[in-house]
């Protein structure tokens, strides 16, 4: 399903505002339900404003024989993002002025947008410039630039308590699959296993769909102060297509529960991962942990941007994009939500020693003569037993076993149904969610 | 001496409770002092109560042809700890329900016990199986299950200040090596070469024997808030008799004096170590150190519980053991407690630059002349004049020098005698043991 | 220049007082302003008291044939420093009581004195006491011991600001290079570098020039509140003429705005470099550092005092010097100075998301087309707004840049014209300076 998905979304023309984008949520709305919300042109978000809505019929060049050079259809890479409307015919030196390429990558088209000032260009091979020999070339761009809207798309599932989750991602660069599809794929289909866990949940999850900086920007102005009450932990989802390794990148404030809730979950999958520090090159993530909100949002991505060569370019297609790392970075996702839905901090209710064990049917009455699933149980016992002062969570006491958060759940009901701890998570949230 | 020790005790059948801990106890009290306490059957300790006292007369299996399979005269350990009385004749079915062995080492005898759930049973090499091959089985346990008392033994000498150094051992294991006789041995030892010193000491010492778990448990109960009060550091004295390098279990509080000074003699020592965190996994740490008592209590061990095949069987015994090993391990607590009584904080009373110290007869006349041993001198006391501020003990200050913090007493007394520093560790003192 | 500096002052018969330490200072007098202050024997300075002042016009040692064996005139380490006037015969085992030798260094003068105890002495290379065969020997000292003055050199240069930074050396061996004549030339130079930017400084800087140990507690007994009071950071400028090498000993206190910056400094100089913590064995770091002045002050060297074998001996002379390494010196302890002018700490205005850049002229209109140096400055400029929330100085920001904190100045100043940082330096340095 993922790659068909993908294949019916990676033609469409994407921006930060236009028909592309609201046809993009459509297409990811058949899967999990997301509401588009408009904002229209002008409205001000900080020190940022709305712009005009942008949207492309089509656009080409053509030489002096008529033939075709460049042409929007072939891929909507080749027109420069924002494209003012444009017909007529311009001198080899004029075009050339428009004309964008990567000499380092000569096989490849760049992605290249003026969303902010007025004009057009056109991106193109490197490697095919030598066909620009004409003196005058006939170039059309069917554009139009005018007040329109900016279009967000929101997921929402409710949980028990009043606390959420917030995950987003961004859809607004047309053809590209790491550095835009992933993203939103990846979102979507961890949005689907948590609709299929609606009425369990703890936290409420929110997913957005933004266009890239100012859509964050837009929402944050728009509902700001309610995420900064709200979001326990939240992660930017991006470049998760592709790469063996995983790649967490802590949020600014570097120890909130998103932190340590993800790099926990990297560490205890065995599975390879680096951890870099927050930096304001990047994506969403600049905005959320911007100093007047400070959201405990991180973002756990594979190979992550600006680390392949093929970003930003039309090299970065379905030849780059991995079902199976998808999936795998989905499964992440939930690893990673589940052990923040378990996770709970306790207190043993026995201070004095060790309880006894056996005479409650916790401990095998013969010593020295225990499976290694009864030990894998004691093991569990004993250390939440020893460990729960209401300082340490289910996370803290897993590190020390090297499991997962997750797996020391059973046991903790368990031991909580004995009456030997009690729930305390409430007053450390608190506390944990303070210094996020 | 050590070994005529081990050979008297190494055949006596220990448990929890028992005529063997009172033996023991006895033999060791040749060589130093040890009241041996009585606590009845029934007697409650926090979540748990002293059981039956149990006794064993002789105990065997015979095939149906009369010949002994097994014979608790051979091997203690044939027998299961606290095993219940019996005398009749039982089918292969039913005896096999009451064998135990260990595959995985099949020419070793298990060791088993059942304290707290009545029940009898035998342990046996698991290569021996194939001799049981007949029907009917004659077994005969002539053991005494009854109301009785729980021992515990107790040595102490009084140091000058109101603290104490608390030294635990456990003697609850029969016939067992380095699990079992190492630690009342080598705590022994330590125990009668602190005698010599009476009169002489800082700190107060005590010596406690007692059955593992649950004597622990029982001397807290009665004594736990005296032991809280008075505690500046201590150590379980287990597994000291075999391997090379030393283990250092940490308090679980992990920043105590005890965790200080057993690191820095270890470390300054140069032998090989290692030192592990505190865990449920272990010895009476468990409950010293649980949340009611905090005491400041670390275990310095050998190779450890866990750590060495032969555990928990009846290849542990004789031939693991060293001589050598023990002595060192002694040696090791003698420094320990030497680090403990040498370490004071001082302050020096002149901070306006470095004193004179040729005129105090300090330091040589004449510059660019000094002998290794001088040299050795002027960094102990330049050094101890520099960092003492109040804030650093003398094993801060050596861990400076890369020597141990006894090696630095007596430059440190002849300063003091100068009036160049001022002992201020009472004030110190305090605040450490708040620490622990 | 410094070589033909290092050719005039080598000569000269430096101690801890005498017309040696006058002639030195007028030399480097002819560079830079150094006022030359006289404290006559007897003064008092905390628990030290000046000693008489000593001068030498020559000294000689001949065998029982009229042969010189020693003589002053040769090289002024033969005699022992302080020796007191003689004139006589003496035997040979006499001879032999005041004669210093290395044995370990045959080929070496070894460095000797006895400043505070009246004696006399020569020092000579141990491969030549086999030319001492003679019965009687002739000695002749011709030197002075007399009330008299101790010369300490002082420079200053005004900031715009109360703070200074305090650079000091010493001036006080006989014919050495590396462990005397290197400090004072290094220092003379960057005196001579700030001079020029006289009137552009935010620091005052002073520089002194004194004999070791005594100098420095003479001036702190003098001067130690006002360095209290101003010192914002310094150096002891000292074994910096040879070695491939930096070594930065850190101050007392370790954390201090003077280790901050050295540290920073060297990191990003890419130069290879040791940082050592500091200790009372070295030079007048030991005084300034003491706990009633504590000044921020660490000693950034080359190959340090002790770790070259030629240390204290006629060895360190010319052949260790280099020229590249004292330029070299000089450009890093500039390097630092102007870190520590640029160093500021900013507040972001705007704290809501990123602001517009683009709208300001600070980043290009158009996406992914940026050159190298654009991508320089935006990345200087994202991070100076990201990471500016008035806890992190410039020399944080360019760390987490990977660049000097002096390359971020400029882009810091244009921000502040742009209204986006605001610089709030002073809060956050009283806060620093009182850290040190």
């Amino acid at each position: 399903m993922l790659m068909d998905l993908f294949d019916r979304l990676f033609p469409i023309n994407r921006s930060i505002t236009g028909d592309g984008v609201r046809e993009s949520l459509s297409i990811l709305g058949e899967i999990v339900p997301i509401s588009q919300k408009e904002y229209p042109s002008g409205t001000e978000c900080f020190d940022w404003t709305v712009p005009k809505e942008w949207n492309v019929r089509s656009a080409f060049v053509k030489d002096g024989q008529g033939r075709t050079l460049i042409d929007f259809k072939e891929n909507n890479l080749h027109l420069m993002g924002y494209s003012t409307p444009f017909q007529g015919y311009v001198s080899r030196e004029e075009l050339m002025e428009h004309l964008y390429t990567r000499p380092d990558l000569p096989d490849a088209i760049p992605y290249v947008m003026s969303y902010y000032k007025e004009n057009w260009g056109f991106c193109v091979e490197h490697s095919r410039l030598a066909e620009f020999k004409d003196e005058w070339y006939e170039v059309v761009i069917d554009s139009e630039l005018k007040d329109g809207h900016m279009t967000i798309g929101e997921g929402f599932i409710q949980g028990s308590s009043g606390r959420e989750i917030l995950l987003s991602t961004y859809v607004c660069h047309p053809s590209m699959a790491i550095n835009e599809l992933s993203g939103p794929l990846v979102q979507t289909m961890v949005y689907r296993y948590l609709q299929q866990r609606e009425g369990d949940l703890k936290y409420s999850y929110r997913f957005l769909y933004v266009p890239e900086t100012i859509g964050s920007l837009l929402y944050l102005s728009q509902h700001g102060d309610e995420l900064k009450r709200n979001v326990a932990a939240g992660y930017v989802v991006t470049c998760v297509g592709h790469g063996e390794a995983f790649t967490y990148k802590k949020s600014k404030q570097a120890n909130t529960l998103a932190d340590k809730a993800a790099m926990h979950v990297l560490k205890q999958s065995g599975k390879l991962h680096k951890v870099v520090d927050w930096n304001p090159f990047g994506s969403d993530e600049r905005q959320y942990c911007s100093q007047a909100f400070k959201l405990p949002m991180g973002s756990l991505m594979r190979t992550m941007y600006g680390e392949y060569p093929e970003y930003h370019t039309s090299l970065d297609n379905r030849s780059l994009i991995s079902e199976e790392v998808l999936e795998e970075t989905v499964q992440m996702y939930i690893d990673l939500i589940e052990t923040l839905e378990a996770n709970e901090t306790y207190e043993c209710t026995h201070i004095h020693g060790e309880p006894k064990l056996d005479k409650r049917g916790l401990y095998p009455y013969t010593g020295g003569t225990r499976t290694k699933a009864q030990q894998r149980q004691i093991s569990a016992i004993t250390n939440l037993l020893a460990f729960s002062d209401g300082s340490h969570d289910l996370m803290d006491i897993a590190e020390k076993l090297n499991v997962m958060g997750k797996d020391l759940r059973e046991a903790a009901l368990l031991l909580e149904q004995h009456g030997l701890l009690r729930n305390v998570s409430s007053a450390r949230y608190d506390l944990l969610t303070q210094m996020g």
